[in-house]
């Protein structure tokens, strides 16, 4: 018999896995709960007319189209069947942003505005498998939709510093205004090619300037104009240095002008409220999402290499795919791999993490293992993870299980301890033995 | 424009539907953690080969089919294109079981054994939708696999006790044994019947004894066997008596003898260990899956009338399909749709489930918006959930959204309260107002 697999690009997650996993998911949502951020859970499959068109062309070749149920050729011609579009109705969804703008418009009526809520879900993509790449992987993503208060902006900034402070991982959070971008293209007489020109800036710290300005040139930008950009890409200063001097060069540009006041008023309340996070204005940052209309944000760990491992940012016409114009949102999405193998990389995961069982009792079977059977209620009636070999085995067979499971303690009853009315407990990281008493074992362990 | 819609069966889970749900699910999660289970996830898609013929052939026909990424009709005549078989490769999960079977397996080398796992994920049948029953819902499996230890079965119980405790359900808790069962088919001379008689007696109590008789006419029994089964549906008393009557009637097969001996095990460290649990033994439930083995379980509510809300066993053999014979395992499945239901029914759930923020600053712009998000900073940091109405809007539009949220409390910081250095506490449930000095107010709402 073949040794069964599971379809390339996906993963099982193994115990350990999961708790490390878990710890980074729980962290994340319990920040996001002190925000008033509240949960949201939309079907794994949505109805194809929903998905497709919203990804770009090379999106829709990505998304997993689930086949019709029961007899899904019935009818059909053979021309017919060789199209998805005949065969297939349902897809997975290939993000969260898209079913929750979904969402908004078709519970319009029941959502209290400003809807602030959180979304932690399975997406699925059929991208090429590669490194660190997967065919499902879990977004986190948390928005609030209905307002254009900037007060939004400053609490996903002030999340990103708290979930990041609790994981442990010191970052840097680069941010940009897509009004500002749509100014500089202005300005330099291509408001009509804004999308090539974020699109070739955020390739800035990839390809180089020279690069850039090559690309730029063969997307139609004429010389003048990418001559015009250059101080822009290579402006520096502080934050408020840089917004000045911008002011100065896209100062003809109303929508510019405005994105560097939103700017402003954002740097004003993180400076009022003292996040200890270092925040940068990058002007190459550019993000490939054309929703986005204001704020845009990154984040990127500054003690491994990995690409940004959290990012967002504002958009006015999200829900307008679907016919609800007109309503702003923002939102951020922290990448929960890339959190994780930054997380391993770097050794932060605390050690009581890798175990889920803080005691194990040894079983020696008899009255040995009633006692131990009645302790073991106690513990667990104290919310103590704790658990009992289910066969009288071979110690060392025990013992093996409690080392291989990461278990900090092993209680030992036997017969002498059943005397002494104490078991024997072993510490399995330093290998040390106590005699601790039955009626002590709660207090000891805890 | 259409109104968006999302496909027939699955559905979205609004803020408070998921702060419900996620109120069961973690009660459940950290019931099983507490007896030592790891949590454990799998691939939503499996591999069409790893799930056809598992689940009958009814089953294969509910099974959600992906089709192939790419080109998936490329260099298929129209007659294979026109097979599931060779446009699919890969399906959706039909329930946890089999993946964790698969995992087994495939992993056993990595596992220490014996394997304590649990597992809430969704799943997917392609069902007919009706009320109650779903496309997509989640199933809860905890199981240990690799031991025959009774003790399983015993914590199993256990857990059964300690969530419905800690949800407030009164449940009654039916257990009986496959090898029983087998005994009985033995005993009357149908020992190859074994699954018509589980099946036909499984309906029991739905379709009442006559039916039942007259079912298992049909499926070939003869007169003289149904007739010697009718006592055995009869019997009456305890646990204990029932166990002694059947150890007479079964007396002459080895297996239902082994059956009897291993409930009276149970039954026997259920009784020490206190469990205040009622368990019944059940000789008219069966459960319909064929590869239990040994102890069975359900469970129902005691005061909402739906079916089972919780059910399991053991099986000896569920790895032998993918090549890993002679590994006994048992486990049970929480119905997280069903608990909900009663829980709804029953009014069970904490009035504080119900709202993700403890208290929302009205917002009046200006020093006292500065004021009220330094407060807010201090709640946060106390790790209350809070937040500031992003905008200065009418105070009226502001007191409704705190209500419609369900948020207890609203603060108030107006140039009075700024004078005074104390906000304004409203409690959205009583309509009372007081004033709580700014130093006061993580005291007074924590």
């Amino acid at each position: 018999m073949q040794k069964p697999s599971i379809p390339k690009g996906t993963r099982d997650f193994s115990p350990v896995e999961m708790m490390r996993r878990n710890y980074i998911f729980d962290t994340i949502k319990r920040i996001f709960r002190l925000y008033g951020f509240a949960p949201l859970e939309t079907p794994s499959m949505e109805n194809l007319s929903t998905l497709l068109g919203k990804y770009g062309d090379e999106g829709d070749k990505l998304l997993f189209k689930v086949l019709n149920s029961g007899d899904y050729a019935a009818g059909l011609s053979d021309d017919e069947v060789r199209q998805a579009s005949k065969i297939c109705e349902k897809g997975l969804r290939y993000d969260l942003t898209v079913p929750f703008a979904r969402y908004v418009v078709q519970h319009r009526g029941e959502i209290s505005f400003p809807f602030k809520r959180y979304q932690v879900q399975p997406v699925w993509r059929a991208d090429r498998p590669q490194k660190g790449r997967y065919r499902e992987f879990y977004q986190c993503d948390v928005d609030v939709i209905g307002t254009r208060s900037l007060l939004c902006e400053v609490e996903l900034v002030e999340i990103v510093e708290r979930v990041f402070r609790a994981l442990g991982i010191r970052v840097a959070l680069k941010v940009n205004n897509r009004k500002i971008l749509y100014g500089i293209a202005e300005t330099i007489g291509h408001a009509d090619k804004m999308t090539d020109i974020t699109v070739a800036i955020d390739k800035l710290e990839k390809i180089g300037l020279d690069n850039v300005k090559a690309e730029l040139a063969e997307r139609g930008l004429d010389k003048r104009a990418v001559e015009q950009l250059q101080p822009i890409l290579e402006l520096s200063g502080d934050n408020k240095q840089k917004l000045n001097a911008l002011k100065v060069i896209i100062g003809g540009s109303e929508t510019g002008l405005k994105g560097i006041g939103e700017l402003e008023s954002v740097f004003g309340y993180i400076e009022r409220s003292g996040v200890g996070l270092q925040v940068d204005l990058d002007l190459s940052l550019a993000r490939g999402l054309n929703y986005y209309t204001g704020a845009i944000f990154e984040v990127k760990a500054l003690d491994y290499a990995i690409g940004s491992i959290c990012g967002g940012g504002r958009y006015d016409d999200l829900t307008g795919i679907f016919g609800m114009p007109d309503t702003s949102g923002v939102g951020i999405s922290f990448g929960a791999d890339r959190i994780y193998d930054v997380m391993t990389g770097l050794g932060l995961f605390p050690e009581e993490v890798d175990s889920s069982t803080r005691l194990l009792f040894a079983n020696f079977g008899g009255e040995e293992e009633a006692v131990s059977l009645a302790l073991l209620r106690q513990l667990r009636d104290a919310h103590i993870a704790a658990e009992i070999y289910p066969e009288a085995s071979k110690m060392k067979k025990q013992m093996e299980y409690a080392d291989r499971r990461s278990i900090p303690y092993v209680a030992i009853v036997g017969s002498d301890e059943l005397a002494a009315g104490a078991v024997t407990l072993k510490d399995m990281r330093t290998g040390e033995q106590r005699k601790v008493a039955f009626g002590d074992l709660v207090k000891y362990v805890k």
